[in-house]
């Protein structure tokens, strides 16, 4: 079994320093309980809600940056692995919203968020590359950041390239929503944990920031697309994941969630658009 | 406004006569109350649990059989819709687990069913063509059957090839599921109707076949990935939905759910596979 721990903690807007010590304070609780896996939230170094690009840029750090240390020190002596979100300075002043995977020994892999959401746009180049898949001792981990989640290409993708888990850093805005259903970025999260039979584990920050207000989603799950563990407030959601269940895509005798796809017919319906068609000719007139 | 039923029956096995009088029954019903989209259950023409190929094959039948004349009939004087599910005599003696798409007019199409569950592939044949989009006056018509449901690729292809609504004919088996939580195929649904904007209605059928059970899945689920109505038993889910909010696409100031795509990752992440490869020489070892 492998120990999984997702953190909803509330960052500090432009506070590097405060949210070294919360991260760090996080990550040893998370040990305490024995994690394998711990994800901390979206933007966890830098809080979310920028009142400007310039603002994000004070804030924005590099690789070789002391917060990196902190965390491999508070790993330091275990074999945990940490997913984290930072506000990442890159190349040429380029700011990218960025999610870190490393362990005691030091950054695994860097993926910079793909699918950007509303006024990141106005703060963040988009990444350009894949997310990494990288096994580690808590399993072949996969990362997404965020909004990528709502898109069902990202973790089909990982989970084709043999991501077990999938670790999605997360900010998600509250939005209306029935009662008793659960918000629908964890729903996305729950079905695609199913169709793909991964474990996917979002850590969701908490707290308003500047008149923001979060949903809340931290959670666990698990292949089946159930629940193991969430935590709406500030806290973290443990749940023991047997990895067994997501490297077994069997859902019956005759059927296996990956080997079932047919992708000569996606191929044939769904040439890629960079952009919304609604391309009416193709449709047949009744 | 388009007005949308999701019938709930309970066909009997192997019985024509008898499903092709609950199905017309329940035609007039939801004409009765103004429905201008119906969409019945998978194989409503002959039931689901066969007791083996040559059962299904007694009561297979072609699109020029005289069930789908009552249909027509039961239409007469209504632009309205039909989709159905139907046990389909192809060539060869071949048999498909198909749905039809009709109005007054005739069949405007007739959809194979692609993915096939557990015995069905004992049975019959799984469809060579993706599922048709067919302009109707109840709006842009995707269809899917049952399974084809739970791989994303479907939806979201359908999607962007412009459909408004995808209709759902289904025979859910009930699988075990935590308490207040949807059936999981609904969930699979809601994510789907949420991340592609799209009306997903689902006739799911209803009473328990020679053992197996139904988990009563009809439902019609709006764009935002909500249920605007759901029956579990024997009736009828009617909503009424704004196409128009399927048509746009835009979920805030800077994002819209298909032109935020990004093809080229998707493409760099994810040849297709014909099997569940789970390369682990892609990965990174830490």
């Amino acid at each position: 079994m492998t120990a999984i721990a997702a953190v909803s903690c509330d960052p500090r807007i432009a506070d590097l320093k405060a949210n070294e010590e919360l991260s760090c304070e996080a990550i040893r609780s998370a040990l305490q309980r024995g994690a394998e896996l711990i994800v901390l939230p979206e933007l966890v170094t830098s809080g979310y809600v920028f009142a400007s690009r310039e603002e994000a840029q004070e804030v924005a750090i590099k690789p070789d940056h002391p917060v990196f240390e902190s965390w491999k020190r508070t790993l330091a002596g275990t074999r945990a692995t940490l997913v984290a979100g930072f506000c990442e300075r890159g190349a040429g002043g380029a700011l990218y919203n960025s999610a870190a995977i490393l362990t005691a020994d030091g950054i695994k892999a860097v993926y910079r968020k793909v699918h950007l959401w509303d006024r990141e746009k106005l703060v963040f180049e988009p990444g350009a590359e894949p997310p990494p898949i990288v096994e580690t001792s808590a399993g072949r981990l996969g990362v997404l950041v965020c909004y990528d989640l709502e898109f069902p290409e990202m973790p089909r993708a990982l989970s084709l390239r043999g991501a077990e888990i999938i670790a999605v850093p997360t900010n998600w805005p509250l939005v209306p929503r029935p009662a008793a259903e659960h918000p629908p970025e964890v729903i996305a999260g729950m079905a695609a944990a199913r169709s793909n039979r991964v474990f996917i584990v979002c850590a969701d920050r908490c707290g308003p920031e500047r008149g923001v207000t979060f949903t809340g989603g931290t959670s666990v799950i698990d292949p089946d697309g159930w629940l193991a563990a969430s935590v709406p407030g500030p806290g973290i959601a443990f749940a023991d994941a047997d990895l067994e269940r997501a490297r077994n895509k069997v859902i019956g005798p005759r059927n296996d969630v990956l080997a079932d796809r047919v992708p000569a017919i996606y191929d044939e319906m769904s040439p890629h658009y960079a952009v919304n068609p609604l391309r009416p000719e193709e449709t047949q007139r009744v």
